[in-house]
């Protein structure tokens, strides 16, 4: 997702804030950011939020997440707010809330997800 | 989806391929394909496929979708099988298989998927 | 439900509380609330709500929805909240809080929910 | 289930079918098959299907479901067919089809679902 411009606003334990700003890399037919590209924010968002509860050496799979689109926006950017509902140890379940924030700070709803993720033991390794 | 490399395979009636090729941008921190970029790709799959269903001058919005990751993998590409499941006035639902194709063509499951859409009047004009 | 002896507890514009009271018609293998159950308790209290934004003469259809289980319970009862997330002409969004109460009062989450529905004109009649 | 008539039709290795008739158990304001009810039915068909992957002394939890409707119907009854899509250590993902059945044998599709669940061991004890 760096790669389409979205960076990191917040992290705090069980919360995570990611942004995505509107480019020509995330919209769709009619100029609205492009509903997979909200779904993959808010995937990040939900995935992140699960990493803080993980222990060291764990890290997180997402196994599904399901996406309702609320309304479509263009210009301005995304803000995905991930949350965990639970924390157990074969199961993460998480939630966002995806608005669009517009040039002169307007917040509206845009989408909204749930998740469920796996902690898993980090397979790669820091050179 | 063009930007990341995704192309159009076939499109029947009721039924479409896309394919999405490795690379950089579409891949997560273990170096499989990103779970959003493959959500995206069964969610543009499942749109194309209800956009055969649509009378001229319609075109299709996604409410939702739900994806399940089978399987992570690197390197080859994905292919998204889209195909309606019902085509009403006023909802079209579609499910999404997800593959992996491996450099020796060796196909494998990776996500699955189902979407909820609408047909709208289209709202652009060809200028 | 009634038949399960699920009851209306609140119903105000846009949400919408429902109780299912623990019973042995309720319940899977290892005595907790069965799954469906409260899925399908989920299921109405979210219906209701979007029922709440229906013009006279309409009412609603569940189009899907998507539970997620928190925890399991066994005695006292669930209270789904039901709330309406997006009220279009053509979609209403909805989520729903299933929380598990306790014969002492203790409020436990137990699922969440995620449901898409369409107005559609009453098609019964009151005879 | 078996309360509300529900019988179990076929259990195969990760395959699963599940009867439900008619009845004023399962139905909604308008006479059709209520929503909740056929969730919970591809629940148990998806449920069924998978433990028939675990291992001894294993039974299954439901993490997830989401369901979508397809068209609503009276009288006969529901079969609802679950297959296991992906058997893992850690999730075991599953579709179910909910057909309904006519009087007459005709079969028309009805819902569809995907699932998550856990393999966990068994709590309970065979007294």
């Amino acid at each position: 997702m760096t790669h389409l411009g979205a960076r990191l606003l917040r992290v705090d334990k069980g919360v995570c804030e990611v942004a995505l700003p509107y480019s020509d890399k995330v919209t769709q037919q009619q100029g609205g950011f492009h509903g997979g590209a909200m779904g993959a924010l808010a995937d990040i968002a939900g995935g992140y939020a699960a990493l803080t509860h993980c222990e060291e050496g764990m890290e997180v799979v997402t196994v599904e997440y399901k996406v309702n689109f609320l309304a479509a926006f263009q210009q301005g950017e995304l803000v995905a707010t991930g949350r965990v509902l639970k924390a157990g140890k074969r199961i993460i379940v998480t939630s966002a809330e995806v608005q669009h924030v517009a040039a002169d700070g307007t917040r509206r709803d845009c989408a909204v997800m749930q998740q469920t993720l796996v902690p898993v033991p980090m397979t790669y390794t820091a050179a």
